[in-house]
This record gives C-alpha cells, structure tokens and sequence, in this order.
C-alpha cells in the first residue's frame, strides 16, 4: 500500500464541491474597494486614526509580542490597565484579557463547570461556546433557542451546580436573548449565567456599556460575560468580566489563559484607544443601532424577508445555500460586500446573507447597499 | 438558600493556598527591569526597532483589527503574504495562519482526525495539544515521553486511519522529540504526524527553519506541523503548514479558524517583518543554541541538576513547588527574571526553574545568571 495518510480529505474536498460548499480565502487590498458591510467593525473604529496610533505607539513602547504566557512575562501594565478599564465601563468588579474571544469562551466555560457540573446552552450558541462545553467535561444540555422557560425547567431538573450559557446577540440572525426572564431563572434556581457580549459590547446599553449594563445585569453576583475586542472595539482579543473571586479563579485554572501567551501590545493598545474613544463619544452606539434598524426597514420595504435587528447585525433570508453564495458574489460585483451564512455554518441549515451596520455609514451608503441588495436578490 | 452560584470557588482557593500553588499576575512596566532569562523572545526580536516598526506600519495601513474571520472579511493581503513566507522558509507547500498557536493545535487537530480515527500522543505534549485531542473526539492513546516504539505499537494495533502528535521541543524540559523514529514509525504504519514546532522555529534547523527542516522532514506527503508566531518570531498568532489539500481542508472544517476573527495585522506584520531579519541574520539561530549550551554548563558545572538543552530551553530541577517559587523570586530580587513551572503544569508533578536563552545575552550576562541561580538556590 503507499503511504498516503491524506488521501480521505480528497473524498471529503469532492462531496464538498458537489454540494456546492467550498469555501475560498479572497485577500482584501489595503484600500477598501468595496463599501463594507460585512465586517464586525460596527463602530467604525478599525481605521479610525486614533485607534491605529494607539495600535502602533504600544508596539513601539511594549515591543510586539507579549513574550511569554501572562503569569510568566506576558503581563504588562498595559494589560492591566485594559483590564481595569473593560471591567470599569462595562460594570463589573473584574477583567481578564485573553489573545481572543474564542480563547476567552473556552477559558470561562471549562474553568467555570467542569464533571458533574451542567451547562444549559442556547441552541443557537456560537462554536466557541459548543467548543467550551466540550472541552468542559460538563453534561451539556442544549436548549431550543431563545427560550428561558426550557432554561428554567432544565435547571430545576438537576439540582447541582449548573450554569447557562448564551450569546447576547446571536452572531447569524443578530436577534438579542432574553437575558432579564435568563437571570430570573438563574437566580431561582442557584444557577450561574454566562453570556458572549461579542456582539453587545459597543452597540448595546447606554454609550455601549453592552447587554449587561442594558439589562441591569452588570456586575451581579452571579453573572460573568465573555467579550471580544474584535468587533466593536476593532482590534484582537478577548475577555472575561466577573466578580473578583471568578477572575482569580480562570487565573488559576483556565488552560487556555495559562498555556496561551498574552495579547500582543499592539491589539491590547488599540482596544483601550478604542475604548476611551467610546466613552468620549457615547453616540457612535447610538448610530450603529439606528443604521441597522434604517438597513432592515428598507430591505423590509424592498420586499425581502430580514430579522428585525436587536443590535448591529441584519439577517436576510437566501432560498439556498447556492443562491446566497451566487447572492454575495453579486452584491460583491457591485461593490457591495455582505455576508454569506451557510450550512454548517447556520445551527439551522437556512442559509441567509449577512450585513452589518456601522456607525459611520451614511444614508446615500445605507440606500446603495439596499438598492444592490434588492437588485441582486435571487428570484424565489 | 441563598443565591451564592460560586461559593465553590472559595473553597477551592483555600485549597490552593494551603498547598502553596495560588498563581498571581505581576504586570511588568515598560522599562525592563530584570534582565529577562523568562520569556520565549528566543531571538531577541520582539523588540528589535525593524519588527516593532513592521508592527506599527501594519496597524496604519491595514487597520487595527482584521475587521472578521478569514472567510468573511478577515484575510488581507499581508495574511497572504505571510502565510507563503511562512511556508517557504519552513519548507511546506502551504500555509494557513490563526490567532494563536493554541488555536492552531485545536484546528489541526480537530480537522485532520475525527470520531473513529485515532490520535497517539506524548505523555510530555503542551496543552493546546490535550485540549485539541480532546475537542477532536477521535481516541486519543497517550504514551510514554518521546517513545517511538511504543507510538509504533498503538499505530500497529490501531490499523484505521491515525495521527501521531508531538511538540519538537518540550516546553517544559527543553528536550527533543526522536522526529526521525516517529515519522518512520508513522510511514511504516499509514498514519500522519503532527508536529508542534512552537519552540523549534526560529531555534533549530539551518537558519532557524525549525525541527522538521532539521529533520529533513519539511514538506513530507504525511508531515504537518504547527508554529507560533509569539515565541522566535516575537508577535502573537499560530500557523499551520502542510500540503496544500490539507491547508485547504483546514479552511474548509476547522472550528478554530472558520469561527474566529482573523490575526490583526499588526501581529501578522511583526511575524513577516521578524522572518524577513532572520532570513538576513541566519546566525541569530545558532546563537540561540549556543546561549543555552552556555547556560547549561555553566548550572551544571555549578552543581545544579540541569537538562542539556536541544534548543533554547534550559529546565533546572527544584525540589520541590515551594522551594521553586521562593527560588524564582529570590532570582527576581536579584534582578534575573527565571520561569517557575510547579503542578499542574508539569506532567510529572516535578517542579523547575525554566531558563530561556536569548540570542542577544552577553558571555556577561548569561555568567550573571547563572552567578544567581546559583546562589538562591535551595539547600537541598
Ligand atoms: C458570538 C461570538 N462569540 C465569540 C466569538 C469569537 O471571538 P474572536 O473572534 O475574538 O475570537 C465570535 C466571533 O468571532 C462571536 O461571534
Ligand atoms: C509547545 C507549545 N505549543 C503551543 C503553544 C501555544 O502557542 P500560543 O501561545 O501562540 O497560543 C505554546 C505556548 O504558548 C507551546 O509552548
């Protein structure tokens, strides 16, 4: 037999191509040729000037790496000082920052839950938190979405010590969870909850202080939220928020904190730029609320089926997962970029592409978009 | 009853601090202040002006973040570009960067095994290695530290389709996995071998090409490895090299790249900018190497129990966790920065100073740390 330990992903790449699911990298050019609407950059902060230059003087000043893993040399003051800031403005007593969001998700879950223990997660969860209760040895009960009653019913079943987990804003439809009848149900029943701010932070509560702060869930007793600095913020990372005790418990037993070597200056400095850029200029979340809500209202109009957005994400519904591709190219075509969500990308398997609001589009940019978008739509 | 969903946690910081293993940051300013013999800047480049300044230009002309993850908005040009450097130098066909080398052990380890198939793994492998096998749900058979034999054994045994996974240096003790016996072993027997070359780039093989160029390995029809770009390369992110179908593959199924926001640019330029001056500087490798032969003989010939390095790594017993905290902080006041790895991040249980060696320390420096180590250490 020759040695060919790879020949099966030949297989698998065939049934891939035949059910039209391929998926290809397409490089961006520096300038921007397309007007933007499928980034998380919902503020419009990425490019924004003083968010680059704080990008850049902490590479300067920090060096480019954080060198080690944050309890060896991969702590610096800089770290702390996000830190201390995220937990700040989004009313928690703690921060802790890790390289991503994703990393900051497994973080929580596993050192939060472990065997014996019970996770209850939203089926329509993102794959870092499937990806957490897996590695968390916690029996996962997942629940039909959006749905705190099943929450409830669940962890009243179980009794032990339990957590539920959810996205506040789920990353494919951009609809929010029900995070007040979620917490009730925790507090009833003994429960911690755990929710992704990913998508909040920036875009929800008052000046963006997130779901939480939205809620009037910041900082209670039995709450931790997970974020990413990706989004909003327009940098890399992410971070857990909690009470001081569950901080210095990921301190002490999160793998993916521990054996993962600390953000680098750069995306750290850029966040907190990002951050006080926010608190001096409350309104951006304000916009990117109200360009979402412009962005579904005309699409509405147009005669497309799209989610009534809670935050900065509007889904469109595509008839396939062939004619959202085709749907995207088209809008790509004519300079629009937008989304694509397919199977197995989509907990449903209904494909739909995806756009986004930021702050900084305008009503000429908002009326283009739509008019592409409609134009291109697949007849059905 | 009171609502109190983390009470536990207190119970399990008393236990921590009654064994003596409670773990705390210790932000370092900008300034270095001890002469650093801790982290993993194993060139010396995280700080060299060329690198910082690829950074910083990186943030101002792509932005601050990489706006979404690779497959929707996150892949710009500067990822491209690095992932073919990457490839090249290391001897691979194809290249696919990630956030961190922790995510890139989760995606290659999920993508290329599965339900049914089987991951053979070393007693000694870093974690994102164990969280990878777990989160893969293949069998995972753990043997025996750098035991080519006994991986021979289960492979035969196994017969399906099976993946041998290896760091090629240990991050704890510094020494080197039998890379030749392994990939023979996995020839004979049909599977693929993985290697993770975190500590291995930069360090071994002509000019710093890493262990499977050393090897004569690189590029192999069964070979994949896995790199960091926050150790030799002084950055943040991960990559995974291997031919071309399995890069492919990878951007096709993997969790940990498909859902998670793209490396920001200015870590995916300071990695380009730090292969470029090693390209240039062929000799920073050997020097590396030298550094730590230097070290080890020296603690050696002081009396010390030392492993001899294969890299750039340097583990000198402790006898015991205690004595190896008070140890790294008597160090500490003495102005030398040393690692201090005690259960549970050993797999043996046994603790240990970890030494770094750096391209850049002098004859006098490495006599100066050594002159330390030796004179805090414990009487045993
Ligand atoms: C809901 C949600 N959680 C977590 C993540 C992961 O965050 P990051 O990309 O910073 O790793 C994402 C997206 O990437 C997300 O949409
Ligand atoms: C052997 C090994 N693999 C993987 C990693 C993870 O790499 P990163 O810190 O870039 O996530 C590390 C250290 O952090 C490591 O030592």
């Amino acid at each position: 037999m020759p040695f060919a330990p790879f020949d099966w992903i030949d297989d698998e790449a065939r049934r891939r191509a035949d059910a039209g699911l391929v998926r290809t990298l397409r490089p961006r050019p520096a300038e921007p040729e397309l007007l933007d609407l499928a980034s998380n950059d919902y503020l419009g902060l990425t490019r924004h000037p003083e968010v680059t230059a704080a990008a850049a003087g902490a590479a300067r000043r920090w060096g480019a790496g954080a060198t080690g893993s944050r309890l060896v040399t991969g702590s610096t003051a800089l770290h702390a000082e996000l830190e201390r800031e995220l937990a700040d403005f989004c009313g928690f007593e703690a921060a802790l920052v890790l390289s991503s969001g994703y990393a900051a998700n497994l973080a929580a879950l596993t050192a939060l839950t472990g065997r014996g223990s019970l996770i209850v997660s939203d089926a329509g969860n993102h794959a870092s938190i499937v990806d957490g209760c897996r590695l968390s040895r916690a029996e996962t009960a997942v629940v039909p979405h959006a749905d705190p009653d099943a929450v409830r019913k669940v962890l009243h079943a179980h009794g032990g010590r339990a957590l539920a987990v959810t996205d506040s804003v789920f990353s494919v439809d951009g609809d929010a969870a029900p995070l007040p009848e979620l917490a009730d149900a925790c507090r009833t029943e003994g429960a911690a909850l755990l929710v992704d701010d990913a998508h909040g932070l920036g875009v929800l509560g008052e000046g963006g202080r997130g779901a939480l702060a939205a809620a009037g869930l910041a900082g209670g007793e039995g709450i931790v939220t997970t974020l990413t600095l990706s989004k909003s913020l327009g940098s890399q990372g992410g971070a857990v928020l909690g009470p001081a005790r569950v901080i210095e418990h990921l301190v002490n037993t999160a793998r993916t904190f521990i054996f993962d070597t600390g953000l680098a200056p750069a995306a750290a400095g850029a966040a907190l730029g990002s951050l006080r850029l926010i608190r001096r200029e409350p309104e951006r979340a304000d916009r990117a609320r109200a360009v979402a809500t412009a962005l579904y209202e005309q699409l509405t109009e147009a005669g497309l089926t799209a989610v009534r957005p809670d935050a900065a994400v509007v889904s469109v519904r595509a008839p396939s997962a062939d004619a959202a591709v085709r749907w995207a190219a088209d809008c790509r075509a004519e300079g629009i970029a937008v989304g694509c969500f397919r199977p197995p990308s989509v907990p449903d398997g209904v494909s739909r592409l995806r756009l986004t609001a930021r702050a900084d589009l305008t009503q000429e940019q908002i009326a283009t978009a739509v008019a592409v978008v409609r134009r291109t739509a697949p007849v059905s």
